[in-house]
């Protein structure tokens, strides 16, 4: 009997982050951490678990994207599917009917990436790898078939990448090995919340350094006086040394932008990450020229390769924040880390969420081992919230992610915690809408 | 007793015109016309109507999307709402957790806009005015007032922005008269959907010159030696005097876009339209570099002011293809001609679908009477169906669009055209998958 997927689930699982404000933001006062948690399961009893990544109302919406794309996955051979993750891929971003809803943008194609990486984890399982060493140890030329070239030749030819993967093929076990003994480093959001005290603020920053952080990250763009304030306090905490980026979650317009975050620069901020609205290509640009050497960063909300392309192109980037389920997950990945290696662009993925640690960590490290081959000023975003919901929790040593070693991408979370926090029927939400 | 909005319902709305081939193209072979069709109520007893049209699968998703925004509406005091339309839109676009699933793109910006739509639909039924008129009727600071123009100063200051109203505002009184005499010029597209055969284009095409057409369509990109004869069978049925526009719905990669279209010329076609991604803005004006005279048209599928902004600044375009339902409705499409008429770029609506037709006509009309001033190189995209489940179909004579008179936007269905075509229950599906 041919093994196939038997199933696509999708739960809507949300926590009460916003009681906390923990994750409170510019844009984001008062967010409920929440995902589409994906299931797959197979005929011979595999299992593969991905997530789409939302902060709380609409996660149902997410939820009936999930849904609406599972039937185009459930009843496909499953060795046909792992034997071909590009065409799999395809068949979700390309579905003539579907494609509509974005195309390759918003909830269908984060649904997408939900049940991409939970196809990718069950490939992991199944070969006994965690999704970091699975892809690091596909040759270059079966990595350059996983990308969907459609839209990018005019910036990436499949011969470039090709280049790409085989300059880094030579070193990858020395790497990997420096990457199971050291890991890879860190830095960490958890001392910056728009909702949080001074007080709370540079007692935080003070323990991001004394764990062994090298850069902590403050959320700005609500109030000016309060961000000259914040990051003041933040430097005097953290002492010279330590980077401190700034994020203002797509707060302002283009000069405002500029004008804001020259008030700033006295505090040494070493980036700005989403000065303006994702979509801003030309405007992350003007920013860039103007505030250069104040880094620009952006990528949690770029929707599509074909947006990371552009900035790219453009010049609009220093650092190129990649996210585990706003684009189609790994395999549109795979094309975002070679665009960023041909641009010679640090990728600092996003993080945070619910399980984006978790899964990110696997991208930055095959983008060590595989593609660009170096850490140097490369960084995944930390965030000490919601890990204790995962079976393979991340691990953080000095300031630094251990490699994961549990085969998968890390995504699967403890079936206690999916009943605890089902939306609106579990115990936790006991029947109360999201804030 | 304070008026209210009391009710916003979402109905899914599923049209198999798959059977036909009506509406296939490169990308689309076999779409079921779609749409989350949109019922606003107020307490006093008054309604409004919009939709956000769909190709089919998903459709469920795009209602779920509307009803997620619904819980910002309902309740709201009507006069208030239809007092600041502008601050109504931003509730809509700029929701803390809801935005995350954009932001401003895919089927939450797609619900934004039905039921934006549905508002000022409400809106005009209690002035009892089409919206093209009431629209019309505003001073240039009211219509200003309407436009979120966060992320647009770097390109399009409220000033600006006044000084182009006010320059046209001498002449509104003219035009009305002459657009109610005589109409909006208007395109086909009826002949050249990619699903018919040979005899069924020519006979078509030579129609369309009869019925007072300038201008038809023919879909391209599937295959080069179709493109080719299909385009020579229909320039030999026009005749060298009318235009005929191509449309690659997204075919073709930067470089296979151009090379392509440049083994059409020799047929003379006027626009290529949707030549690649939607989101490719570089890659637009790189085509447009290439290609000229031919002229390059988008925007049916370009998914905010954000995207239109650039594909202005970066001189991508020859044709700016506003649509009903993709931006956020009325209000978002005031700032999109306001960028059109600043850049010079002329707005040519795509139209088609379920009821888009309908409500764009009303969008290029107040652009004729108030904002550009002129139909010069400017048509409304007319396509022939199912425009009969509308209770006031747009009225097309000698190759125009005759003005509505009816008080709204059009966009509200026979209520037996709805129970019919409800998925999954309504008697034409009975229970039939969409294709």
């Amino acid at each position: 009997m041919t093994e196939l997927i038997s199933a696509v689930d999708a739960v809507d699982v949300r926590f009460p982050t916003s009681r906390e404000l923990d994750g409170s933001d510019a844009l984001n006062p008062e967010p409920n951490y929440s995902a589409a948690y994906v299931m797959i399961r197979t005929s011979g009893g595999d299992e593969g678990y991905g997530l789409a990544f939302t902060v709380g109302r609409g996660n149902e919406v997410q939820v009936a994207a999930v849904r609406a794309l599972a039937p185009l996955v459930v009843g496909l051979p499953v060795e046909e599917v792992l034997g071909d993750l590009g065409a799999f891929s395809r068949r979700l971003t390309r579905d003539s009917q579907l494609r509509w809803l974005g195309p390759e943008k918003g909830v269908i194609h984060m649904a997408a990436a939900a049940i991409v990486n939970a196809v990718w984890d069950l490939h992991g399982r199944r070969e006994g790898k965690p999704v970091w060493q699975l892809l690091s140890e596909l040759s270059p030329n079966q990595l350059v078939d996983l990308v969907d070239f459609r839209y990018l030749e005019d910036a990436l030819s499949r011969d470039e990448a090709l280049d790409i993967l085989r300059r880094a093929e030579p070193g990858r076990g020395q790497r990997t090995a420096l990457l199971l003994q050291h890991g890879y480093p860190a830095y960490t959001t958890t001392p910056g919340w728009l909702g949080y005290d001074d007080e709370k603020l540079v007692r935080l920053s003070k323990e991001a350094v004394a764990e062994g952080f090298c850069q902590i990250k403050l959320k700005v763009g609500a109030d000016r006086a309060d961000d000259q304030r914040r990051l003041r306090l933040a430097r005097e905490a953290v002492g010279p040394d330590i980077r401190i980026a700034v994020d203002a979650n797509q707060a302002w317009g283009v000069h405002q932008a500029i004008d804001w975050i020259q008030s700033l620069v006295t505090f040494d901020p070493y980036w700005i990450e989403e000065p303006t609205s994702p979509d801003d290509i030309l405007g992350h640009a003007a920013i860039r020229r103007a505030l250069a050497p104040v880094k620009v960063a952006t990528g949690e909300h770029v929707h599509n390769q074909v947006m990371f392309k552009q900035l790219l192109q453009s010049g609009a980037l220093d650092i190129l924040q990649l996210d585990a389920s706003r684009t189609a997950g790994v395999t549109e990945n795979i094309a975002v880390l070679l665009l960023a290696a041909k641009f010679g662009v640090p990728v600092c993925p996003h993080a945070g969420g619910v399980g984006l640690c978790e899964m990110v960590q696997h991208l930055a490290m095959f983008d060590y081992v595989a593609v660009s081959g170096t850490t140097d000023n490369r960084v995944i975003e930390y965030v000490d919230h919601l890990h204790e919901h995962f079976t393979d929790p991340v691990r953080i040593r000095d300031g630094r992610y251990l490699a994961p070693t549990a085969p998968g991408i890390s995504a699967e979370m403890h079936p206690a915690s999916v009943a605890d926090h089902r939306y609106p029927d579990g115990p936790v939400w006991n029947g109360e809408a999201t804030a």
